[in-house]
This record gives C-alpha cells, sequence and structure tokens, in this order.
C-alpha cells in the first residue's frame, strides 16, 4: 500500500511548518510526495478570470483547469471524506503521501508538540510513529526536535519506503479493498496478462482501470 | 466511453457562457457534468490561508484539500496534457464531460461562431457536431442560435447519453486504451470476478484498480 504519513498536533504547535521541512528533505531524497490537507471550514479558491468558478456555479460537478505546469481539479463532494476516499483520486503516482490533520483517521501518525502551550497530547503512544518535540518525553516513542527532520526521514525511508514492490491498489464503491499479498499477486497477473494482449499496449509500467456498473 | 464534448470558437465568440447554459440545461436533465479548461497561460489559485500554497512551494508534487462541500487537487505537471490524460483523473464519476478549447484534440466539437468578429470557423464541417450560430450558416452542420441551447441538448442526450451500458475505461502507463465491446466484456467480467470473491466487497457498483510497476 502507498505510505499515508499523518502529522497531527494542536492548532500552534507547528504543523504546517513541520510538513515544510519533511517535504523538502522526502523531495531532496527523490521521492514523489503528495499532501492532504483537511480544511474543515472549507475553502475559498479564488481563481484569476473566475471563469471556472461560473462553470461551477452553473452546475458543473467539477472543473478541472489543465496548464502546462499545473492541474487543478475542483470537486463539488456530498460529505467529509477520509483518507481512503480521498487516496483514489491520487492514484499510485507518489511515493508517499503526507497529511496535515485526520487525527481520527487510522494512517500512521507524527504528532508535533509543543509543551508551551500547556496541552495533552493528541494521540495515545500506541498510535504514535514518531513525536516532534522540543524537550524530551517520557512515552516511550521515537522523538526528534525540531531541528532533526533529516533523523525523521531517515526512519520514514527505512520503515516506510523501501520496498519496490509492485503495488496494487483497489478501490470498490469507493473503499479500499485491502488484499493479501497472494491475492494481490493474482489480481495484478491476471488483470497484466488480459491487458497486454491489447491493442497499443508495449510495456506495462501503471494500469487505472475503471468500471461502472448498469445502474449508477 | 465516457463522452466528451469541446466547445470551441474564437476567443470573443461566447464560448462560456454558452458552456454555462449548456451546464445548466445538462444539470438540470440530471446528468453528473465535469468540465476541462484549458488554460495556456497558467492559473494562479489564490487560496485563503495559504498554507496549501506553502506546501506545493516545499517541494510537494501535488495538494489535495479536503472539505465537507468541496475538494481540490493541485498538482505540478511536467507538460500540457491532452483530454485522454485528463480523463484518467475524472474516472467514470461523470456522465459527460465538457471542454472549454483542445480544439486540436479528438474529441466531439461545437463551434460557436461569430459572425461580426470576421473571422473563418476554426474546424472543418467535417469535425463539427453542432455550430451555435447567430445567423444560418451553409456547411451541412446541426445549427442552433443562442437561445437554443435546449434543443441542443435533446441532440448530445439522444446521441451521446442514451447508453446506459456497463462502462470501461482502460488506462495504460496513462494512455487510454480502446477494447471492442467483446474484449471490454471479457475484461469487466473477469475483474469483477476476481474482486467478488475478496473480503469487504457486497455489491459491486464501481471498481477502480491501479497498479503500479516494479520501476518506477
Amino acid at each position: 500500500m502507498l505510505p499515508v504519513i499523518s502529522v497531527v498536533g494542536h492548532s500552534g504547535s507547528g504543523k504546517t511548518t513541520i510538513l515544510e521541512v519533511l517535504i523538502a528533505e522526502l523531495k531532496k531524497r527523490g521521492y514523489r510526495i503528495a499532501v492532504i490537507k483537511h480544511e474543515a471550514h472549507g475553502f475559498q479558491l479564488d481563481i484569476e478570470g473566475k471563469d471556472s468558478w461560473r462553470l461551477l456555479k452553473a452546475g458543473s460537478d467539477a472543473v478541472l483547469l489543465s496548464a502546462p505546469q499545473e492541474i487543478a481539479l475542483l470537486q463539488k463532494t456530498d460529505h467529509d471524506r477520509n483518507i481512503e476516499e480521498l487516496l483514489s483520486l491520487l492514484k499510485l503516482d507518489y511515493d508517499i503521501v503526507l497529511t496535515e490533520g485526520f487525527k481520527k483517521d487510522k494512517a500512521i501518525k507524527i504528532e508535533v508538540y509543543r509543551k508551551e502551550l500547556g496541552k495533552e497530547f493528541l494521540c495515545s503512544p500506541q498510535e504514535l510513529f514518531a513525536v516532534i518535540t522540543d524537550e524530551p518525553i517520557n512515552i516511550g516513542v521515537a522523538q526528534f526536535n525540531r531541528n532533526e527532520i533529516n533523523k525523521l526521514s531517515d526512519m520514514i525511508q527505512e520503515r516506510l519506503l523501501s520496498q519496490q514492490e509492485e503495488e496494487l491498489a483497489l478501490f470498490v464503491n469507493n473503499h479500499n479493498i485491502a488484499a493479501n499479498p497472494f491475492v494481490k499477486d493474482i489480481i495484478i497477473k491476471t488483470v497484466k496478462a488480459m491487458i497486454s494482449t491489447l491493442r497499443g499496449v508495449e510495456e506495462i509500467k501503471s494500469i487505472d482501470l475503471h468500471i461502472s456498473g448498469r445502474n449508477k
């Protein structure tokens, strides 16, 4: 599975700054990174020209802006999505996904802790992969201070990014379906075998397949 | 395949306004619509709070913002994408895709023509599905004036939206692979059969499957 790490912490703990440094460090090491950010209160995208918003307002369910150096996909949704649902939008184009927030989700977690805020930890030690803290804390979890993001990156690289296996991500009705390595292997081999016989298909680096039923 | 219609026309012909009316009309008829807009000169997304841009600037290849009513996916890209590449981002969540621009792409085209601009048509009659024009023109293509978008919608509905078949969209190395109905049926049935045996899978409404190889 695509490794997902959630950076959590109380407001004011410095999550975004830690994420910036962590992204820069992992990027330097050659990884492709996606970030998911939860915006509980919604967000305003103010788009130059505004035509895109006219189209969303007219009733379009999605607007995709395509430029030579960037792409933006704006979609309406009827509920607050969890990480699992959001991952299907990212496919397998990334080596790692970092999230800001989503503390109730199941992803691996790093908590940013700032003692001077005078608050408890958001997560229990069992939930935590690591803690970023200014002063050492006795909770039996790997700890780094704000200047040791390179060490944290070493740990992420060793534990989460070292496999170079063939990957399968599978979503049924937008829910992620887990499969054991044996079943995964059967699915990958069967799908590849079928598809390799089609005209226009040469070396397969990636496959994205979408099926939608008769009764949507 | 997911029907794609490109609305093309010279600058100043009124493409965006026609799109707005067409979107509203198709939406009223119950269709789920995505719009793709080409932004040759790039675009600026000015995001409230700006944290998202800090994360993109730090080196993240994608930022996904998730709120209860909207989602935005911002991605860096190394080239100007064609419609085919962009469709894989939309999966099969929509009934129809309308594009603004992309006149060189292969999608079905509607040209918005305004005589007073004093310019030739962008497309040859053979390329055109319909023309929106203020005055009748003798080119042997279905014609509608700016107040007849409901009639244009009837034609779109009849010719492009009436099938209710099971859909397969297949991308290998991000290129759309066409398959004839027989092969499509084999792929859909085989994948569904394999996946229906997995734990956690009940009624299948949609499947999204991503495979990425060992050597990215």
